[in-house]
């Protein structure tokens, strides 16, 4: 295409949005107009089906819920009175709880205020939280933010090492729907040995954030902490950083809840437009559509121009990988569907792997993130004419031409700055792109059926570990792999019990063991 | 493949490095003996390139370099007396160096002591020691490291303000080969502003890594920094961990740094073994090719299961990307190669994105790093029987498993714990890994063609925004972007112009803008 048919295509589809300062340009997409014209249907079925679970229909069939996180931004949208006082009334309450840990109404037992915050989650409950903090935390914020996201024992201590002593000043928020998340728990169970080993009570520093009627709802009523806010069934993990699980944490660092809120409310009307030229999160679903051939067949790569949004990348990993990723489409067809999304930021990521992106295995698109405005304050001349922030733009334009030259499609979302409204709008425009994309390739984004798989095969290894423990201990004498299996009746899981021999070994843990590991067959094992 | 079967499978293949306590497990990569027999000719050739490699041939011939990153670690393979000299005497020099900014020998112009280091680099001079730093750096570390790898005005404002009261005790090290990576050196020309703007003399602040004879060494020499450490040119930035690059910071950081060396040399050695079977690099390369097809068709997907290695998959995205990710082969034939790499830990990225690696579009593998010792010291029980590392290992063989049943294949590497010896050895595993496979793919791994059209691109479009600049101060007149780009003789640039437009707008810099613009022909513009 030659430079005047392009700039004339990229004026064409230049989308942008007023209120929010926000464009997307999607002119290094090559599809045509009989390619939009032959989504067109699909998108009309689309389009109807948000309507549609906006009002409140069971738009996740396979777990019989109604999908409300459009919801959280515009509570007159809710489809019942009730629901619509469940989201005004807890919006209420993070603000009035964010205000009186601020002014310290509510502090430590023994200190005047709270200085930082431990946010024990993961997944859906950590990686928003995460990407927030990252984007809009202030290094003068009232309360400085931590994160247990995993089970790793090192990782925990070394968070509670860096928090040692400010753990008398330090609120927990503990987030899990249900409360049966193992690595939330043990996170939860780590960290109050942590206060019990300084004699703190834990209780007065927790905050839960849970599902009504949980039993973590309970355990943290019983043990009397200092609050409990409320997850709705009807917000999926993934999309619930607009619901106390994000809120709270942003609110209690200072940032503006209410502009994140407005800021995806502006996006969610714009997303509702019925055409696909017009509606941002349409168009970025006609592109993922077009470039990976509707079955994702091409990897999302995620640039953002802008330090603040490393994380983008990561918290739209869950968005768009565990909402798309489905063995099945809502017909029982087995669609192996999905898009994988990785990147960090450039233009560092230019020195890490725009090399293959230019000249490698085509296998992927790049989502270029601009960000117009460069710094508080005035920039130093790095060159004659030209800053820090220049060429940060410059290299963004150069490489989009670079990729482009070579055949690579690329979008461009475009924010002036980023604040509380722009990246709730972010936040509200992938959303709304996952969910058409998912009526497109027709599967439920709502349901994560294979993360159990993983769990219950977890669960498994636990089990035999105990079994393998009370076995050694019985037999009262050293066996061999092949023995102890037999034992156990377990002689098809001999490797699973070599992993599990090798781990305990390792921290001088259940077993005694004897022989080479690297001939399971010499091994000897007795119990510790 | 039956319990039985599979359990053979895996202790045939098992490979372990019994003085580093690695093992190796590609028993879940279902290639058969047929494969590795066809394999074993193209692996007769890997295995003596890399012997001419390691000898001193020139073995990135673009560039008519040698490629000694192996000789760091065993100077006594350098191919020259001069060499081994260049090395050893590098290393005597990091040492004799942290030893005295740790005592206060060198100290800054005010105070006793430094207390920070702050590291201005990009791409293969910031991400080693980023791995590095976050895998190995103790929280009671003699300094604390601090990164600028990027040119963003807003994330350099930001790492400059959490150093702020500290910059006066901050050692400043800036990377870069030849002094000519625009990022590095704005970062520079910015943190000595913010020294010049607290009164206090940079160049007493400053150390260089620069190639010898850099324009770079030639600034440091002549502003009179603290010191200047050589960047040999047979070390590329992706293998320069264990050059100055890494050595230093990682020294100055009271990392044991001739320990990973050690382990580095010894994972070398071992992977020098001329066969497939028993050499653990040949091992992965085997499970690359036969995984992506010799093509790259599928991304390795990194998982650790340990926080403090979340950024090996970053590190490993330059390593492989960046060598593999090539358009053309030896031979000169195009072959779009490369592997696509991403990750970030487990158990946490479960709960992101394993749904649809589990379920969904099957373009993947998955390599588990596995780390045996949980934690320093003694572990609660989060249930009867069960610690929070026995869950971190059994949700690890849990996915395993599960990715298992539905056909997407898995390697697990292990390592005993997370040491300066493991990490230099699994450093030394991948650099190997990868250059084995390039071999078997017959493309040069050492060099990085596609990175200048980026990076031409850009100045383009900085050299447009001056001359944009200019002409609109000759005009003295308002002018639309069609007018602008005629006078500039850029009418096929219209779109680029449009883009400087808008980014200078919205920096109130060189131009003042009447118009909407989403509508660029409705734009006027004035100078500033």
């Amino acid at each position: 295409m030659d430079a005047t048919a392009l700039w004339q295509r990229y004026q064409d589809w230049l989308y942008h949005h007023e209120g929010l300062g926000l464009f997307l340009d999607v002119s290094r997409v090559r599809f045509d107009d009989s390619f939009v014209a032959q989504m067109q249907p699909k998108f009309e079925q689309a389009f109807q089906a948000m309507a549609e679970l906006e009002a409140g229909s069971i738009a996740n069939p396979d777990e019989d819920r109604m999908v409300g996180h459009y919801w959280l931004r515009d509570p007159d949208l809710a489809p019942t009175a009730e629901l619509k006082h469940d989201i005004t009334s807890t919006l209420e309450k993070i603000h009035t709880f964010a205000q009186k840990v601020h002014r310290g109404d509510i502090h430590p037992p023994d200190a005047p205020k709270f200085t930082d915050i431990l946010s024990v989650g993961i997944g859906g409950s950590a990686l928003g939280p995460q990407f927030v903090a990252e984007a809009l935390g202030a290094i003068d914020a009232p309360m400085a933010i931590h994160f247990i996201d995993n089970t790793d024992p090192a990782g925990i201590d070394r968070v509670l090492a860096q928090l040692n002593d400010r753990l008398a000043t330090t609120l927990v928020i503990i987030t899990s729907k249900s409360g049966g998340t193992p690595e939330t728990r043990n996170g939860m169970v780590e960290v109050k040995h942590a206060y019990e080993r300084q004699g703190l009570n834990f209780a007065q520093h927790a905050v839960a954030v849970t599902g009504i009627g949980s039993r973590f709802e309970k355990l943290a009523q019983t043990e009397g902490w200092l609050d409990i806010f409320p997850m709705h069934d009807w917000v999926g993990g993934r999309t619930s950083e607009m619901s106390a699980v994000g809120l709270l944490p942003a609110a209690l660092q200072g940032i503006d809840i209410d502009a994140m809120l407005a800021g995806a409310k502006d996006m969610d009307a714009a997303t509702r437009v019925p055409k696909i030229n017009g509606n941002p999160a349409a168009m970025l679903a006609l592109c993922w559509y077009f470039i990976g051939n509707g079955k994702g067949e091409k990897d999302m790569v995620m640039l953002p121009y802008k330090d603040s949004l490393l994380l983008f990348s990561r918290y739209l990993q869950q968005l768009v990988m565990e909402s798309l990723g489905k063995e099945k489409d809502l017909d029982g067809n087995t669609v192996y569907q999905g898009i994988a999304v990785y990147g960090n930021k450039g233009s560092t990521d230019q020195h890490a792997y725009v090399q293959q992106l230019r000249e490698g295995v085509p296998n992927f698109f790049v989502t270029f993130i601009e960000v117009l405005h460069d710094r508080n304050g005035e920039s130093v001349e790095v060159e004659p004419g030209a800053t820090s922030g220049d060429f940060l733009s410059g290299l963004l334009q150069g490489t989009r031409q670079a990729l482009y030259d070579n055949q690579r499609d690329s979008i461009t979302v475009t924010i002036p700055s980023v604040t509380p409204r722009t990246v709730g709008a972010l936040i509200a425009l992938y959303e709304r792109a996952v969910g058409f994309y998912a009526s497109l390739v027709n599967i439920n984004a709502y349901h994560q059926p294979g993360v159990e798989a993983g769990k219950k095969a977890a669960a498994g290894v636990l089990d035999l570990q105990r079994q393998l423990v009370t076995t050694l201990d019985k037999a009262g004498q050293p066996l061999s792999l092949t023995e102890l299996a037999e034992r156990m009746g377990a002689t098809d899981k001999l490797e699973t019990l070599y992993l599990v021999v090798r781990h305990l070994h390792a921290n001088q843990r259940g077993v005694s063991v004897s022989g080479d590991f690297s001939r399971p067959a010499s091994l000897t094992i007795a119990p510790r």
